[in-house]
């Protein structure tokens, strides 16, 4: 038996909408699991106040001892040094600058804490247990209301030099292409995101175009799950727009390969999640075609996580192993 | 006195045409140098048996006996598996095929040998001593006759997966541009390399379109020099040209500094040498019109390295030090 057996690390995936909790053990097993809403507008203390008893009734309720606890460690959907534990923004929650969320964490917790930004959270995760369990080299890509990546490099987070690594979703991939939410034209996000493809489909009803995303029942406002439904029924504008998202988000994912040749590239968030049957072989043949004949595409793995949602709250409990170790 | 004084690191840049030598003290100055030119075809053997004795002449010369040289490193402009210290191919001196160079540098120089490839070597140089002194996170771009970047991160060359990465040339900026050298179409080479500025004068000038380019003396065939040298002389489709060379640069570096968010971007290679004067101030505007507001373009620095052909010679120092401590 190690030291580690019977131990476990308290971990807390907060999200803009939800808030997941997790016991996770050294082999990464999430042994007890909690889940519950959070709405805005929320105060940094209020969000510790709620998460810290809840973690400890977790506990409890599992039979654990809270001395069995070797540390803690929270994955954020938001800004954040992660160095000093703080979170710079927040604004999904409302009007957190420079909140030293790991802080007050571990003054609630009795326990050092670790920060992290979810997609990188999720990238060590996936890197730890899940598509890319023993590879040094991982991009996490979340493909939702965002895109954004948390990239593992020799087997750890790479943030850059101010901490904003990542930004896949807003590298450019058609220069002058549409306005995204950040101010640039063609990034990515604003090609390739769920709010892009719902965008797409509106401008296909603008035109007048034969589609029975128009008729009454397919869904008002059209989102992304919309024009996912009809593209399984066929619809052939739906169709189109499915594979110029599978399009945009191949060359992204070529240039990923490019510029940082990883192992393992698994996808996740909402788009990947409500339509890889739909995505993912035209997304590869994409890949394939704007990938250079060095790249070792049959070796490397480009599929959703296996992790599904655990798997920022499972990169946590990495990090929060890493200290205790 | 430190152990190191008077002690040094024996490097060689190994470019198609050319060689470097140099001899590198702990501080990065090179306290004697040479170069000569080398032609294809070559074989390993014989690159070795003519640099080797010409490192212990420069050594010789300068009055340091061999027993004050320390290790030695290799900056090769080849694919190569730095770990195992092997060129893997070599097209532009012969059929090279898996070639342990630095195990035959190492019988010829009886010091230790470290392999690196020329573009991480001039990155790990200018994070050095050159243009991000000090740094940990720097990209080095050279725009050349093809685009390549080396990656430092955390202080340390990126290699990637199978060590491929860095090939920023060959992302794609135009979907459905021009072909590229590699087979793909509309990768940053193909469009802001040297040939394919030379190759939209050809086509200016295809068109029919009003140029000092065609004129006798202009020079034939046209190349990026005569290009930059109309454009000096305020011809209108030459600085037409270097804009859009400029807009394509920008728009790769911005994606490095959106994926990778870099201290330093450090440019280097012929284009940017025989035409920073043009290509300078209107690149890093691109760079900021393709920039998100949460990239800190005010501290970034992008500009010409500042150790010019030095800086694959000093990185390989680097290394060469780094195995010597």
């Amino acid at each position: 038996m190690t030291p580690e057996a019977g131990r476990y690390a308290a971990c807390a995936d907060i999200g803009g909408t939800k808030v997941l909790l997790g016991l996770v053990d050294r082999q990464g097993r999430v042994v007890a699991r909690d889940r519950y809403p959070i709405r805005a507008p929320r105060a940094p203390e209020d969000v510790v106040d709620e998460m810290a008893p809840r973690l400890l009734d977790l506990a409890s309720a599992a039979g654990i001892g809270w001395e069995r606890v070797i540390g803690a460690a929270l994955s954020v959907a938001f800004m954040g040094d992660v160095d000093r534990g703080v979170v710079l923004s927040a604004p999904n929650l409302g009007e957190w600058h420079d909140v030293p969320l790991a802080a007050l964490a571990e003054r609630a917790l009795h326990r050092p804490v670790r920060l992290e930004m979810d997609a990188n959270a999720a990238a060590l995760g996936e890197a730890w247990k899940g598509l890319g369990a023993g590879t040094g080299h991982l991009v996490y890509i979340v493909v939702g209301t965002g895109i954004g990546a948390g990239i593992v490099m020799n087997g750890r987070v790479y943030h850059g030099w101010r901490g904003t690594a990542g930004e896949l979703g807003h590298t450019t991939i058609v220069p002058g292409g549409p306005l995204c939410n950040c101010g640039k034209r063609g990034c990515l996000e604003a090609l390739a995101a769920g709010p892009a493809i719902a965008r797409r489909a509106e401008e296909a009803l603008g035109q007048g175009r034969q589609t029975i995303l128009g008729e009454p029942g397919a869904g008002s406002p059209i989102t992304a799950e919309t024009v996912f439904a009809a593209a399984r029924k066929g619809d052939a504008v739906a169709c189109e727009i499915v594979e110029q998202t599978a399009e945009y988000l191949g060359i992204g994912i070529a240039n990923v390969l490019s510029l940082l040749n990883p192992e393992v590239i698994a996808l996740g968030g909402g788009v990947i999640g409500g339509a890889a049957d739909l995505l993912l072989g035209p997304l590869l043949e994409v890949v394939r075609r704007y990938s250079g004949s060095w790249i070792d595409l049959e070796h490397t793995r480009i599929a959703p996580g296996l992790l599904g949602e655990d798997a920022a709250l499972i990169g946590a409990a990495w990090l929060a192993w890493e200290v205790a170790a």
